[in-house]
């Protein structure tokens, strides 16, 4: 009996680490369609009540700043243009309750008049997870554009050299 | 014995919703390579034999529409030019035998004489699945441009803020 | 306990598919991150020792040699000026020991002076993948232009008609 109860003891475990990734993937393949929608509710709501959304443009903090950026006349300006915030896919780093992803984005952007579209932004993207009350959610989200600054590159190189 | 026995019975249904997921994701990834190298059948055997793929500019019904599409003479010259349809990862929520994924794509074109590449099309999915003896496959896909349009980001925001 | 023992049994496989297969997602995650922040030991490493990236631009083979290109004054400046290599949710085919990952790549390049980005490149990707020592590597990766050439349309029709 020992035997079987440790093999799905350890079965356990591993199902763990598998519902893990897919959560965290689930989670940022939420924000593009959240945030190109103007859902301020479902974009705040993957981070934490005082999560960090830093980006290079400015820092917020908490689900109202997130949300507020979402109702901004900027954002609202660049969704109903359209706009598609397009996040890849990541490459996940567990380590208990806490997790890294890190991953690009681009923000292409619809011209109405030339009925075109342009990459806007390239950017480097890290995410920190921390499961709360059995929930994953984002801690802080780092983001920094791709225009040969020194620290978007450090972003990328911290995501798949750093090994918990 | 019953504990035993409940734990290995909760961890199949775990195992089975992660397998779900998995092939969910590996259906739509499937639909860029099939659709740029012209494989019709291929493209068309994603979705079950009445599947619709309903695009803004026009639906498909049938594994014959959808084959047709690809063999079109439009369809042709753009894989012929050189072509990627660019699907993003997708944010899947299952429901038992039916699920909903919802992601992005880009068409990416390439222009020959100049050697250049240009975002085409920036586009919001809404991919609806069934288990079908035991396979999942596409029953509705409803694309509708990022242009600005309502259409699009009534589709986007539907995928993540409904959970079943 | 035999039906017991075969279910756990069952699962297990299904479990180490399930692994195989986010592994791999793991990898193919990790080059553009790897590639855009030119830590060449995580590029390379991605590869089996003698493995090959064969890119239209010319083939690499071993270690040496990938890290040669990510250490290059070709690469170097594309980095230093900005760059994106977006590598596409990939369709995977698992056989035993070995597989196959289908997928597309863009690069997309910012221009210091326009301020601007361009997609620079996009290209049908194939890898092919070897469990060594327990651990995925890539054996061979082969990447095509998407421009119009049949060679790029074969690498992502094979990817998606062939199942093992």
């Amino acid at each position: 009996m020992t035997d079987s109860t440790e093999l799905v003891g350890r079965l356990v475990e591993r199902v763990q680490l598998l519902e893990d990734k897919l959560d965290i993937m689930q989670i940022i393949s939420a924000y593009g369609p959240a945030v190109d929608s103007g859902s301020a509710e479902a974009v705040a709501g993957l981070w934490t009540e005082d999560g960090v959304y830093d980006v290079d443009t400015g820092s917020m903090t908490g689900h109202s700043e997130i949300e507020a950026m979402v109702h901004s006349r900027n954002h609202q300006s660049y969704i109903h243009g359209g706009c598609a915030h397009l996040v890849g896919p990541p490459h996940i780093v567990l380590d208990g309750d806490t997790a890294v992803a890190t991953c690009h984005s681009q923000l292409v952007m619809h011209d109405g008049e030339s009925k075109t579209n342009r990459v806007a932004r390239i950017t480097a993207n890290r995410w920190e997870f921390a499961r709360i009350d059995g929930q994953w959610k984002v801690t802080v989200r780092t983001n920094r554009l791709l225009d040969g600054r020194a620290e978007a590159r450090e972003i990328l190189a911290a995501g798949v050299t750093a090994q918990p």
